[in-house]
């Protein structure tokens, strides 16, 4: 089969070194990216070895029409532009798989929305999510994903075509749940992370029973399924995100609470502002996303909301 | 108010020193415990330093007769055992507190079930659980536990009582889910170690995603409450459990699996037997229970056990 490969970052090269283990792999990234310059000119980054089957491009014309499955891996503010220019091409009846987390921050919708609302041919859209180190694959060590869609048939269609004894795929059937999910860990990372830069690490267990709780009222509301909180999407996602040393956004959380340089945003960091809005709208208390909202875009004191968050008046577990 | 704590493990002389901070208390151990000798004759053990407040005794009877409030910390098998001496003694009316997790290895009972076959008086009896490290704690790292009973007064009742801001206490309301769930993140726990054992520590995401659902399709088929193994029971105990270095059935699981010796047994190596009991009763498939039991009592080759576990083949995520 031949796939696209649209993004250059971690998990752009990761992907076309995955897919092009069993196919003929386009990877586009444009020409003034860096990951992009780096893969092109050295075939490698500090990720991957890309195989001979993937050929770079930043001719975005070529990598369309070379395949009828596009994966796309980009930043998630920045999905809505590549929409626009993809609807440029005629791209009916392809799949576009989205390996990305986020949701818009100024809307609070979802990356299969956004997707959708730009590109206004009848294409196939489907997200692929979950844990796992780019590291780890790399090294054979296997994991677990999940694929969701709208559209059943482009869910088997992806797993029966994209699945292996490296990464075993699971088939979702809620997207709302699988792409608020999966938006939302990220933001529960840089709270793991804040706990952790103010010596509060053994709180993360109460972060994570919390955290995956809020989520699941969420997308309860939102029209999803509460139980998706606790799938591959978001829980099976906290290794990766709450613990390791390697997640971005929860290095980010640290950081930033310790008052240190971070370096670039954290996925979350927009993400939390969208959930924060979709809260207001579905009138649903996220007090793990408020806190993480208000410590980075209102200035909050970080030791008193932090220890706030987890010494809220008693009540019982599951009584909202 | 006055309280009696039997015994003097790591968290029995903890619960002392956490209640003697308001409280009278009476500690209780066997005359011929290592760890009652040590705190008998030195006032302190590796965790914490006895206050005043604590009296130590060997003499239930003076222990029972001392307090209306009894919180039980022992290893869960020998819970039956405890309970017969109790009932020699008059305690109708009294609250036990059983800050234990575990289920009974033979019979597959909830602990409150094995107290009260055995202590055949009024009583009212409650279960204490949840995440928590002894040592952050004692130096005043705050955390939240869950408390639950099959009556809401006696759960009331401790909560006003002995909540506090280093351990913000929710209430509970599903005591099935809550007993069942404390006991199976010990046996989760060990299915995290074999894992780190095995250079597998980032399938732990999928192990907490898939773990926990499998626990709380027990906890339904046992007529709990499913979202119960999602909160602060069982959930919330995975950063104590699944990632802590301290965590005892972490570390049992990842020496055992490497053929080293691992000392005294941990708790879920009992309690994996009651689930795998439970899950044949009640028609349940417990496909982690089942590897982590057939690793320790079949002698299954670990390796094709736990990548077997994780690769299963392709389904919805939430089919069963």
């Amino acid at each position: 089969m031949k796939i696209t490969v649209l993004g250059c970052g971690r998990w752009g090269s990761f992907l076309a070194w995955y897919h092009g283990q069993n196919h003929e792999i386009r990877l586009w990234g444009r020409e003034t990216s860096r990951g992009y310059q780096e893969l092109k000119q050295t075939g490698k980054n500090q990720y991957v070895v890309l195989p001979d089957s993937v050929v770079m491009t930043s001719d975005l014309a070529d990598a369309i029409s070379f395949a009828d499955v596009i994966v796309i891996s980009i930043g998630a503010q920045h999905l809505r532009e590549l929409a626009v220019q993809v609807n440029e091409y005629p791209v009916q009846n392809k799949t576009f798989i989205l390996c990305m987390k986020g949701l818009e921050s100024d809307t609070g919708k979802r990356l299969t929305e956004v997707f959708k609302e730009e590109v206004k041919q009848p294409v196939r859209v489907a997200v692929w999510v979950g844990p796992g180190h780019v590291q780890d694959f790399t090294n054979r060590i296997p994991n677990c994903m999940v694929v969701d869609s709208d559209d059943r048939e482009t869910v088997s269609f992806i797993v029966d075509q994209l699945n292996s004894d490296l990464i075993r795929l699971y088939r979702g059937n809620d997207l709302i749940g699988t792409e608020v999910g999966a938006a939302a860990k990220n933001v529960i990372g840089i709270a793991a992370g804040m706990l952790d830069g103010k010596g509060l690490s053994s709180l993360k267990g109460a972060l994570m029973a919390r955290g995956a709780r809020e989520v699941a009222r969420l997308i309860r509301a939102m029209g999803g399924n509460e139980l998706s909180a606790y799938g591959l999407c978001h829980l099976g996602d906290y290794e990766a995100t709450l613990f390791s040393p390697h997640s971005h956004n929860r290095r980010f959380g640290e950081n930033y609470i310790q008052g240190k340089e971070y370096g670039e945003l954290a996925e979350g960091v927009p993400t939390v502002q969208a959930l924060v809005r979709l809260g207001e709208e579905f009138q649903v208390d996220l007090p793990i996303c408020k806190t993480v909202y208000d410590i980075l875009y209102l200035n909050a004191d970080g030791d008193k909301a932090l220890k706030a968050l987890f010494m809220r008046s008693v009540k019982g577990e599951f009584d909202t």
